[in-house]
């Protein structure tokens, strides 16, 4: 069977998955849930087609190993999440199992066997929107869970311990789900880019650089609420009209810098036509696979909305509310894929990831890489999430190069046994 | 007694008056309540003291004559409004009336007779807190009454019809409240300013030119949603920095105009920290003294929001929700108004009204002026409101040298009798 029986095969998978939802409406499959039991067992029957030893680890990540030929191999661990979003699409995180899936069934049923083996692992809580905390499952396995995660509660106040309980699992044996990192050469995440960049320069792949480090802020700005009417241009102190110039500003300076800045929400205080802005709240977003680059630009923008916040007899207060560092991808692993990519005549395209995944917590365990696939339009955490059967071929052809080229490297190296 | 003495009353009685509420935390006084009838009948009690003719017309209107010395003489017409917005101040509206009333008394209390009767009003229904139609009163008095009125009703399912007969009158009299323009010299309202500029003159009275004509629009702008991180600054389709550009070009254009315009009410469709806003509404009020001017600069805001809309690829829609035309002062009531305070030995400080007023109203019956009256910082509709009583000794002074004039000026005319 050529590539592309395969590729369908994944589309197909992905819309049985997408099946398996807590809601009737839309696909919603949350962490510790009977669907999240439900989409393991499945992903665990279409391993067991390929072959592989499957079994389920203590944080409720689905794993299956694609077993080496030789004695004391190492593993290559690829994978994403098998969780999702209320009302999501069906390939965010899914399509980072189950491609490398097909392409293991692949392997098997050409006889292929590989100097290491290949684990493909389905994590079970990346969105986080049960509990509230993202990558619980791939921080488990980096071995980077904290214990007072255990008291965390859903919003039906049902903790996450009660929750592994009733779900069949024990986290007081939650540490045993972290992986030695002598096991392992790297790990590899396919997904979705989230974006409209791959689209934008016509490319069904893209090798990532790093996913980018976020801050967040929340941006108060008092003025003097007036009457519409009888205040003169002059004399107003209106916070909204200043916020503008300041989202204005922050627009203008994150371009500058070459990263994103958003302002995702505002509340202006005043809800009346004909009455002057006195208060208004903002949030600022703003990211960059550079952190030295991502605070330069930010002290800039502090200094701007500190100026037009004088200019206009405005009170400024900005508060930070998140901080996340951005997480280079590893050289050895960025440069193997765009040979994987030349291998299979692909132009490489290198792209940042702006959006967080998995690998930000595997990569504090071994080498990490990602490759993005294009998207339609870039949506994602939507049912319009479109991907085509062409891309998943160049994929899947991608990830054989990259297979090949580790199965070629390590047979000429001492790395092949533990 | 000094007219000082007459202030330090007018103070005391707008205290008084303000205890007259429906609401026990707060100054509230709507239309046709019993607390409306209760205010009505402390006033009507005040004018007479001051020797005053009373009657409430068939709109609730409170009036009291003081009878000119002249058989068959005209009316001056004096006075504003009785009735508050929930959470209002003591000043709005209520000094127009007990004002000009401490003014009678003190001419009572000297035996001034004047060769015309002095009418003090009460307007019954001026903010339009009940029924959600503004100047119910002065409209009656002016024989703009609409019979389509009758039937509006207040959050309790009660129409004005209905209420009036709770209240003691008949709706279908109301149109015998309307005045006979004959019967008129004109029409004086003193009103606090609701705004900053007389305080930033450091003046104590303004004579008002006219009463500014307001447009309002729901302006939407939709862009696209997207993803805080993935999506760089160039491919966006921001509608919030759309919007916020939008917003600094209105101010821009309103400021090159001369005219106020304002932004009161702002919602973005993304509430989300991590979400490019893909929806924004705003709102827009523009004022001009001339309506020419306010359309004018109206057809630039427009084409440059369409600009600023066509460069970012965002989809504007533009429509109107309010409409009404600017109302100049009568030019003899500004330059009698323009005398008086220089009779009084005061600057003549001229001044738009950007608010509406009972003025607006009684403007389509007879000549018509307004004097405004100094109040801190501007703040109007709020428990903050606050005047002077040596701004109030100032406005008796202007009040009395404009009676005065008016005297002069009829014992030399036939204007004197009706």
């Amino acid at each position: 069977m050529p590539l592309r029986a395969y590729a369908h095969n994944v589309m197909q998978r992905c819309d049985q998955l997408a099946t398996i939802s807590q809601h009737s409406n839309y696909i919603d499959r949350r962490y510790l849930s009977v669907q999240h039991k439900q989409a393991n067992e499945l992903v665990a029957s279409w391993m067991r087609e390929a072959n592989m030893r499957v079994w389920q680890d203590e944080a409720g990540n689905q794993w299956g190993r694609y077993v080496s030929s030789h004695q004391n191999a190492k593993s290559l661990v690829i994978g994403s999440h098998l969780d999702t979003v209320p009302n999501s699409g069906k390939y965010d995180g899914i399509l980072g199992v189950l491609l490398p899936l097909s392409y293991i069934q692949y392997l098997h049923d050409n006889h292929i066997s590989l100097p290491y083996h290949i684990d493909i692992v389905g994590f079970a809580d990346e969105e986080g929107t049960r509990f509230g905390t993202t990558l619980l499952g791939s921080r488990a396995v980096a071995g980077t869970w904290q214990d007072k995660w255990a008291s965390l509660k859903d919003n039906n106040e049902i903790s996450i311990a009660t929750a592994m309980r009733t779900f069949g699992l024990e986290i007081n044996n939650i540490h045993n789900a972290a992986a030695d990192p002598d096991d392992l050469l790297g790990f590899l995440e396919i997904h979705i880019e989230q974006g409209p960049v791959l689209e934008s320069k016509g490319a069904s792949v893209g090798v990532v650089t790093g996913i980018a480090g976020a801050k967040r802020f929340n941006i108060e700005v008092t003025g003097h609420a007036g009457h519409a009417g009888t205040v003169p241009m002059a004399l107003r102190q209106d916070a909204l009209v200043g916020s503008a110039e300041m989202l204005i500003a922050i627009e203008r300076l994150a371009i500058q810098s070459e990263l994103v800045a958003t302002v995702g929400k505002i509340n202006s205080a005043s809800q009346a036509v004909n009455v002057i802005s006195g208060h208004v709240e903002f949030s600022l977003d703003i990211r960059s696979l550079n952190n030295e680059i991502r605070d330069d630009c930010l002290q800039q923008i502090e200094l701007e909305l500190e100026r037009i916040a004088q200019q206009r007899g405005l009170v400024l207060n900005i508060k930070q509310s998140h901080e996340a560092d951005a997480t280079p991808c590893h050289p050895e692993m960025i440069s193997k894929l765009v040979k994987a990519c030349e291998q299979s005549s692909m132009v490489p395209h290198l792209i940042s990831s702006g959006a967080g995944h998995d690998a930000m917590a595997l990569a504090h365990l071994c080498p990490m890489g990602m490759l993005f696939v294009r998207c339609e339009k870039g949506v994602s955490h939507h049912p319009e999430e479109s991907i085509t059967t062409d891309d998943v071929v160049c994929t899947l052809d991608v990830l054989r190069s990259f297979c090949e080229g580790e199965a070629q490297k390590l047979s000429n190296t001492s790395d092949l046994v533990a």
